[in-house]
């Protein structure tokens, strides 16, 4: 007789403790935190997004399931994007609509991935994407980016190995900012045509970019339709991170197992976000940009300050999303720092070895949910921790 | 070079084709069709529950991520209800909101089972069940229910074996629609207890009961709290279905593991869901009370009709749920029957083998999406349909 069941899958005993929530609950015990942590704008969606729960209520019927791969007129509004903003060619493949952009990508691994299957991202990787590999069984293979944080694709095409389904790419890149060159993404791309294996673009933050270096959607590449996913959000550029609708580009002939793994695990994404996520894509790009000019003010505010620290720190230059992924010149650890930042300097940000990173003092600092004010202090409160804790420690 | 990849992975390609959306489509082929398919009510959310859509704009911090559980007010508001309603001890104890209750089963699935594992279900089986076990890459080991559709705790206990990690029971039964005696869930959640494995108790149609039998939530038996998963729905009761809200109760010591599952494939439920979610349980079992008589009057109309046709089909009593599963006395199988009463007779129903029925022709009928009109027209074309189709079969 066992007297109780054992505690977790080892499956899922193999993957981190979400870092998010565990920082969250850090900011709670320590009340007017500002946290640089979450991905999250400072704004949420546009009115014509909440325009749309009127048309939501007014037939009953849409309290019924939707269709498992998405509503058919947010799919076509897409398909039309898609098309315009990106350059994909549609004709072969097909859009699916997810509660998130996450779970498009855990649908993903999936669909392509069967236990001991290799997935290669970048090191340092964004979490919850290592977190689904491991926890669909399969292996996360990560290759290291270069010093700009660029990718290298000698590096990457060096770890592909007869188990390797996928090579995964972000850009603009959680966490580090970085936009990734349009050479580096067909270079990518095109290794994984000679493989025959896949690439999964996730362009999450597509259009959160301060250079000059335009975004770049690999599956626009001619022939690329066929071993692409790409993955897009509304989280971010409109403001609709608590509505849960992203959205993915997928092969064709993988619509079948896409469209079990969403039945079995949602049924539908949430019809009410769908209809608001129509008034969003009406909304369109004018709106994010009218909400962008205050996310670029906040990241000049930040850099001015943190090239104050010279010495104490370095981050090559950020080019997209709203992410800085600063080295600290320190021998304290990142989980010990993080927890000091909040503890004593009432300012949170992301520890390193959340993204994979083993050697070295690395923090992610997040700036899209910031207003004047708060990245004033944020900024002072960060500047100040980093260098009082590491002068004393 | 290959120059392609493969299609999907083995572990998908292993899952059949979810069958709701297939009828759908036969459906949208053939226009004017009633359907008696998909496990759907008649009624949308109580006024309450959209009277909270204001409160949730009100606060621009609503668009940013909820909490990963869910939150607070909705799980206390949960919690209420658990120890109220189904007098479940909550101390041990933790309740964690999803995106739907097939979310929290698949969810479970994951968090306590690694690939080659067992989970006992019922046979027939509620097909997302058996789709997110295989889909872990788990081994859905299905135990036949007996003539009047009630569990057969002896055979169940016969299947356990060093592999299984759970017993799965769904009751009231989707597909049958039986009401399992207390007395075997009792056996059941025991049996669970002795071999030190879980009992995954499916609660989604615990207000759908018809007989004298009262709802039993095994999880309120002293001490089970330890080693049982309950789940349940909005989905039904409250008209919810599009919204995606369900809620799980798990022992403390899963949370971690549904915790990071959760973050990885969700983050966090819709939130304006959860708000309209906290004014449904504010209105409560009154507002169900109030659209069960409809559903009640079908299901007469229905019964009434079903046994005018004498020999060609059987079922019992079914006491639960909004469904019927009708024994067809024909060679015909089951998917040509379903095909042609669409094609035919403009009626849909589901047909036996998506619940993994192998032997018989077997129709599922479901009836709470109803009106007056659409039941008599569906209950006339159904038994005129499978009287004109056995007797030309």
């Amino acid at each position: 007789m066992r007297s109780k069941p054992e505690a977790c899958s080892r499956r899922i005993d193999s993957v981190q403790f979400p870092i998010i929530p565990a920082i969250a609950q850090k900011i709670r015990q320590t009340p007017g935190t500002i946290s640089l942590g979450q991905g999250v704008v400072y704004y949420g969606p546009p009115q014509q997004a909440l325009n749309r729960i009127a048309g939501f209520l007014e037939n009953p019927d849409h309290h019924k399931y939707g269709a498992v791969q998405g509503l058919p007129e947010l799919r076509a509004a897409i398909a039309e994007k898609l098309s315009r903003a990106n350059r994909i060619d549609l004709a072969r493949s097909e859009v699916v609509v997810t509660a998130g952009s996450n779970m498009g990508f855990y649908h993903t691994v999936l669909a392509i991935g069967d236990p001991g299957d290799e997935f290669i991202i970048a090191d340092p990787y964004y979490f919850n994407h290592e977190m689904a590999i491991r926890m669909a069984g399969c292996r996360p293979v990560s290759v290291p980016v270069g010093g700009d944080y660029q990718l290298q694709p000698e590096r990457i095409a060096a770890a592909v190995s007869p188990r390797t389904k996928a090579i995964v790419t972000i850009s603009p890149n959680n966490p580090t900012g970085a936009v990734y060159s349009e050479e580096n993404l067909r270079a990518i791309n095109e290794l994984c045509l000679r493989q025959g294996i896949y690439h999964i673009s996730d362009e999450a933050y597509e259009y959160f970019i301060y250079g000059s270096k335009p975004h770049f959607s690999p599956a626009s590449i001619p022939g690329a339709s066929a071993h692409t996913i790409s993955l897009f959000s509304l989280s971010k550029a409109y403001g609709f991170a608590s509505w849960r609708v992203g959205y993915m580009v997928i092969p064709a002939g993988l619509l079948d197992a896409i469209s079990k793994i969403q039945d079995t695990v949602l049924i539908c994404p949430p019809v009410i976000s769908q209809f608001a996520a129509l008034g969003a894509l009406d909304a369109g790009l004018g709106y994010f940009q009218s909400k962008f000019g205050q996310i670029e003010a906040m990241r000049s505010e930040l850099l001015t300050r943190l090239a104050e620290m010279g010495d104490f720190v370095e981050a090559p230059v950020s080019e997209g999303a709203f992410y800085i992924l600063l080295k600290v010149r320190t021998r304290i650890d990142d989980l010990t720092l993080v927890d000091r930042l909040i503890r004593r300097y009432r300012v949170a940000v992301v520890p390193g070895s959340a993204f994979g990173i083993r050697q070295g003092c690395y923090l992610r600092v997040a700036y899209g949910a910031l207003d004047r004010h708060s990245a004033e202090a944020g900024a002072g409160r960060l500047v100040d921790g980093i260098r009082g804790l590491i002068s004393a420690g």
